[in-house]
């Protein structure tokens, strides 16, 4: 059976290459990006787990991750109500209403929608920049997902902790700039991290972001992985990156 | 002039491969490992600096920083007389006693040895182990090396911070599975890190080690540089580890 779609204008429907998946999304608010594919395919959720995305923008990370673990319920939160609305779409399209639920409400108030330590896994892409950086328009749709305007790095890796079961996981991706600042914020909030990924464009080049993973009341002993080059020396992508942003090519 | 050098028992001298510089080691004690070239060689103080290595043993790091960077004066600081020793008879023996000064004396009690904040550059290659992991000999001069029996890693980097001028620099090479551990010692001692590079023993493996350079009083904001990478896929050095190993050839 093949769900009708009805997009709203500027909206598109994108292909996610993986389980016949396609995703709704606008322009005007906030396009997926790399970031997500990758921190999807980095989350090690088990397949009976309960699992949280904060700020799902337009459901991206919750789509992956359920094709990707069969994990049995997804639920995403983000602030923008048009991001959910087209999430919720993209999900009914999909078929799998049953496995994805999205809820429009600021991760601040967490405690309100969800009960406290209920997830096993929880996964966010924050905003990477503070609201103090760069020239922003707060109402602007994009900024809200770019910048600290509404929730900060603070307030999701606390509410992750807040929101998770001992022992359960969380998962970041990342600016490597505010590296040390996130590493500490997840020490502060009892999340032990386990295993970082650095992302690199090239293998000569800098890491801009990076991945990390981490357990709610685990111990000491971080592995660090090998490096995730994006590009090859002539720009294409490598490998490794092509399986994971076109699994099924 | 050649200066004559009189071994002890056991003691060998080897080629530091920079400047005709040769260095006592005494296998029964440490002997330097590529970790402390890869530390010297990614430091960056200046030229008129006044440095301090803490856990000098016998010395490798002073030598290597004053044939690299031509430092004004360096301080190593040792637990261990018998190394202290041995690296100022190889300072002796390399003609540059006035640039290298070796102080056998446990680190806690820097500031009964040094003025505080009288440093520009203070750099590190701590004991990597905690004292409680593996079986260790509490006598063993080898442990002492590499286990935290003497000192531990709060009590090197508290002291950096305490012997650093304002502005002034730390570096350290330290143990990956420590990683959060020792950037939220540095940021609790108000050392804020700015350059971090992870040590790969190949490309697509795990990191086991890195270097990290951090700013006393310095902001946020942290480069990750592009991994380096210790061996290629035939298990010989990269270009990059030779140039750093062997720069005379």
């Amino acid at each position: 059976m093949i769900n009708r779609v009805n997009l709203k204008k500027t909206e598109r429907l994108d292909d996610l290459l993986i389980d016949d998946l396609k995703l709704i999304q606008n322009p005007d608010y906030f396009c997926f990006s790399l970031d997500a594919v990758l921190l999807a395919n980095f989350a090690s959720p088990k397949k009976n787990s309960k699992v949280l995305d904060i700020g799902t923008g337009s459901g991206i990370i919750p789509h992956l991750m359920q094709a990707k673990y069969q994990v049995e319920k997804i639920y995403g939160i983000d602030i923008q109500a048009e991001l959910i609305d087209m999430a919720k779409r993209s999900a009914k399209y999909n078929n799998i209403e049953d496995k994805l639920e999205f809820i429009n409400a600021n991760i601040k108030n967490g405690l309100e929608v969800f009960k406290r330590e209920s997830f096993d896994y929880i996964i966010s892409n924050p905003p990477y920049m503070k609201a103090s950086s760069g020239k922003i328009n707060l109402e602007d749709k994009v900024a809200i997902a770019r910048h600290e305007i509404e929730c900060d790095l603070e307030d999701i890796i606390k509410m992750s902790s807040q929101l998770l079961k001992y022992r359960g996981k969380v998962a970041y991706v990342y600016r490597t700039q505010r590296l040390a600042e996130l590493l500490s914020l997840m020490d502060k909030y009892n999340l032990a991290a386990k295993r970082l990924r650095l992302i690199h464009s090239q293998i000569d080049k800098e890491a801009k972001l990076f991945l990390v993973e981490g357990v709610k009341g685990g111990g000491v002993g971080l592995d660090i992985l090998a490096p995730l080059i994006l590009n090859d020396d002539k720009g294409n992508y490598t490998e490794e990156v092509k399986k994971i942003y076109f699994p099924e090519k």
